[in-house]
């Protein structure tokens, strides 16, 4: 499967092209970006040109402003890389790229320079959010007219099979922001909409097969960027997910790859180890370096090989392009330790350079806080260079919380946990840039990791809320949705509500049952004292020693100060405030943000079993 | 028991102030470093006195050389501190120092300066070692007339009690070192030999009551500087064992507190909640830190003011003496998280500027890496300011390696515990500096630990000797002593054959069983083998991500590479040694340096069940 192989394009691709060209041979199949925009701050542009042996003809343009620098001819003829200067001089516009060789007919890409739009974009996801992440295909089925596209690879609509497409889409999600922003969401998060045009399991979406289009059966550009558009209104924010380190199998590229060292090569199929330790090893083998990096993260995934200038160039303008096009405020990257270390930093310096208040988090999968804070940008650990990356998912806070709830209380385990996980925050330039989460898409959704506890779920949905971090809910976990990540489509069920005809009506409370609306109404209540808290958001932390697996932290600011006090016990506990002098003193009263009940503080505060207390503290 | 206590002082002490002297009111009491050297590298000495209303006189000297800097009169009148400055001019010889009162007869101390000897001292402990540790109340008792002293307040000597004193000593280790030699042994470490004057549980060493004295039932300082003599000669290490933290609670400065700061001052009793998390979390509450370091250890164990100015000179100068005096090699510091942090610091500098190449290594107990690295020196994790503590009793093996022949195998369990405890060298500044280790005298003996396999232990044994750092044997290790550490008494056991009239003597061959020369061949062989191969010292070190549970790395240098492979499974595993292909190419056999048999490179390498092989390729 990795000759390569040379197909007919299904004409399903968007060109600015004359048809009349494209009717003959031979013919321009693609050029990417297919438009750009004046005034960016990289003057440097670089086009990838895909055509039949397109590289014998010579390249050619006339436009004022715009200098053609570099034409690369690669190992492929039927590919050119054309590097352009678009200087603060020029105009939008539209001009013609000439392809010509003596005897054939030129070929012509009128390729247009627009006009920056101005409005919101790019502005940078932080504390003060709340991130909800959904995977697209199975939340809301707002349009039925795209289930199915003809021509695409996996044609078939199936809600009752877990990895087949379930019909859900952007307009779902745009049709349903109300309830999301009612909620306390500010920011949202879906797994890629970029068309997999896979045979299989292409719902996922991160296996792409292109890098400028949504995927048709999600929508389309025009719709993302409507979508993009809601979300600012309503001052929400739109964070994109990004595979820097895969394409699928099916990539436009991998049916005509432009060179071998496009993706890396292995004479037999090797797969990732998944270990990413060796990447800091100090005793290392290179080989098991190489393994983790340039293995391929499955058989329909293709890994990259990000040495490649052309291949750099070519992701980082696609992620450039959906910033300024579509208006992100943030990327979250996905299998972050699998990258080129090199590629990323300079890939992240590109895009802090372009947009400076632009934000983004990586994907580090691992097991221990060592691992974890490596791929995180400072120099608070000795990496040799600055990874560049702000933020990462904080897996070692989900262990924590796992274990606080579920574990037998001891010196190193039970609510301890927490308390000793954010110790190992020394360690990071900022902490507060962590995206806190109890599950996702890959994992056992966190209702059923404390085996449908009620009152331990809540718990952790109060911890999730006033911890440090950008906190990011995983769709449905609001209503205590379930189900075991082994195998991972169980956890990725539809939200019920979303296609019509659904039985009931999740997004309403009339739809949800009562232990629903319970859930429900507790994110809702702490999401939307948080949002209207500076303190949740940006105060500083801080916390005592577990005393009796009891975990007590504050967080506090000029203006306010929260005291969150958790108990995963089965029985209530009797916490004495005296013990928390430095950020008791001077308040008399706590008052529960959630049951508005107030408390003396010269009271032992009595903490029901299991449950997580929020008490803003009064004067 | 912490107001400030005046007894009599039961006149073990040793001056060289002259007994007419002494048999008059007010008196001296003691004056410390009883005595000091010319030619060090620090000129300043600040002596502590101690007498009846001493600090009403006036105090003088003059010597050649040495200069009276300043006297400081501190909350308690009994103590005068006394700076001199011994400048490079300074002649060994005595003078008296001189204390007056008009109307009273003078008080003179005669203060003897003595000529540094040359010899080995002040060496260093370094990979290249292989330390055993020592508890000298239990491992052999070579003097039957110091195990009992009268006018010491505990006199009872019981072997059957835990603890009790059973009488081993500094003769009954200088008697044995042939036996230690022979094991491959290069480093003595024994717990504290000072005196601990205390009315119970005296044999345990970590609650002195003198700085400067041999506890008399270990022997006297004079034969202490025989042992490292007699160590020096065979070209053996002497550690010696310091506790900057805490004192007994019936130290001489105890009984005539100095100044109220001289030890921290709790309202009532309050214990050290022994965790170190909060020195490094930033979210720490300062009472949470003070509690951990101005807590105290245990009831009879007061904690060190070490922000006063005088306790730090007193403890700082009582170690430099000891290492001018006995030429002791190295330090081991307990209970180091314990400390201030600046004192430490300061101390190290000190102790360094003194002696170039001298090392020491803290006693860090935490339960996790980033704790762990906390507390040594270097840029590697940002803690603001270098600590100068180069090595680290490493307790992140010691888990490791536990878990490997433990636990169930899993993606983060069994034998990749101990790949992934290394890995996290990459935040040190040098892991070889670390001290690794089975257990102590405070843990449950490993054999214990491995449920008393024999194969699990050797491999264990195998993994002590050839990973990173500095390995160390507790006594008897080499033989398989047992027991679990609640309660740590039992870990304590005497030596078999230290004492005379002992059934068995396991100093030798004939006095152990099958299984006890088994394991202590096992040590010796591969010990020898270390001491003979730098690579197991020195070499670097490759480790590979483990698969099937199966553990592999590599030591190597110009001349040797030797591979171990440690399999915990219960079956013998097949390895392929194409896997290993940085190390293993130019190799074509591997001999097992403990049975001498060699094995084809070509072929599957059959590693048994439960086993380490330590395999020197041949070319």
């Amino acid at each position: 499967m990795l000759q390569t192989r040379r197909l007919l394009l299904t004409g399903i691709l968007v060109f600015t092209t004359a048809l009349s060209t494209l009717a003959q041979l031979p013919r321009l199949e693609r050029v990417e970006p297919a438009f750009w925009w004046t005034g960016m701050h990289e003057p440097f542009l670089q086009l990838i040109v895909h055509g039949d042996k397109i590289a014998e003809k010579e390249v050619s343009l006339t436009y004022p402003g715009v200098t053609l620098q570099e034409v690369h001819k690669v190992e492929n003829p039927n590919y050119l890389f054309v590097d352009i200067n678009i200087s603060a001089a020029a105009n939008p516009g539209t001009f013609p790229i000439r392809f010509t060789k003596k005897g054939q007919k030129d070929i012509v890409y009128n390729y247009e320079l627009k006009k920056r739009e101005g409005g919101i974009k790019a502005q940078g996801v932080n504390s003060s959010d709340f991130v909800y992440l959904i995977m697209p295909d199975r939340f809301a089925n707002g349009d039925k007219n795209n289930d199915v596209v003809k021509g695409m690879q996996e044609t078939s609509l199936n809600r009752d099979s877990m990895y087949k497409r379930h019909g859900g889409d952007i307009q779902g999600i745009i049709d349903h922001l109300g309830y999301l922003q009612d909620m306390g969401v500010t920011a949202l998060w879906m797994t890629p909409l970029v068309t997999n045009d896979q045979p299989a399991a292409s719902y996922h979406g991160y296996a792409a097969t292109e890098n400028y289009r949504i995927d048709p059966r999600f929508g389309s550009n025009e719709l993302y960027k409507v979508l993009a558009d809601s979300l600012h209104k309503r001052g929400m924010k739109l964070i994109q997910d990004l595979v820097h380190n895969h394409i699928g199998s099916q990539h436009w590229t991998m049916k005509d790859l432009p060179m071998k060292n496009w993706i890396h090569q292995w004479p037999a199929f090797t797969r990732s180890s998944f270990r990413a330790a060796p990447l800091m090893d100090p005793y290392a083998a290179p080989s098991d370096q190489k393994i983790m990096t340039e293995g391929w993260f499955d058989v329909h995934m293709p890994d990259l090989d990000q040495k490649n200038p052309y291949v750099r160039r070519y992701f980082t303008q696609s992620h450039i392009w959906w910033i300024e096009y579509a208006g992100v405020d943030g990327f979250r990257l996905d299998t972050y330790p699998y990258n080129d270390a090199d590629f990323m930093a300079e890939w992240g310096k590109a895009i802090k350079a372009a947009y400076p208040e632009f934000t983004y988090f990586g994907e580090v999968w691992v097991r221990s806080g060592p691992e974890q804070v490596f791929f995180t940008q400072g120099n608070t650990v000795n990496r040799g260079f600055d990874t560049q990356l702000a933020g990462i998912t904080d897996f070692q806070s989900l262990w924590a919380i796992a274990g606080a709830l579920n574990e037998k209380p001891g010196w190193d385990e039970g609510a301890v946990r927490l308390y000793a996980t954010l110790v190992q925050d020394y360690q990071y330039q900022d902490p507060m840039r962590n995206v806190v989460f109890l599950d996702n898409h890959d994992l056992s959704r966190f209702y059923s990791v404390v085996k449908e506890n009620k009152q331990k779920y809540k718990a952790a949905l109060a911890w999730l809320l006033t911890t440090r971090g950008i906190p990011q809910l995983y769709y449905g976990a609001e209503i205590g949705m379930k189900n075991f990540s082994a195998p991972d489509g169980l956890v990725r069920e539809d939200f019920q509500g979303g296609w019509a005809g659904d039985a009931k009506n999740k997004f309403t409370a009339a739809g949800r049952d009562a232990a629903e609306n319970e859930l429900f109404d507790y994110v809702r209540t702490i999401a939307t004292y948080r949002k209207q808290h500076p303190v949740l958001q940006t105060g500083k932390l801080m916390q005592y020693v577990p005393l009796d697996n009891v975990y007590t932290y504050f967080r506090y600011n000029a203006d306010n100060t929260v005291m969150i006090v958790l108990n995963p016990n089965e029985k209530e506990v009797a916490v004495s405030p005296a013990r928390f002098t430095e950020r008791v003193a001077g308040f008399t009263q706590a008052k529960d943000i959630v049951t508005g009940k107030t408390w003396p503080l010269s009271d032992s505060l009595r903490i029901p079993a299991e449950s997580t207390q929020i008490l803003e503290l009064l004067k």
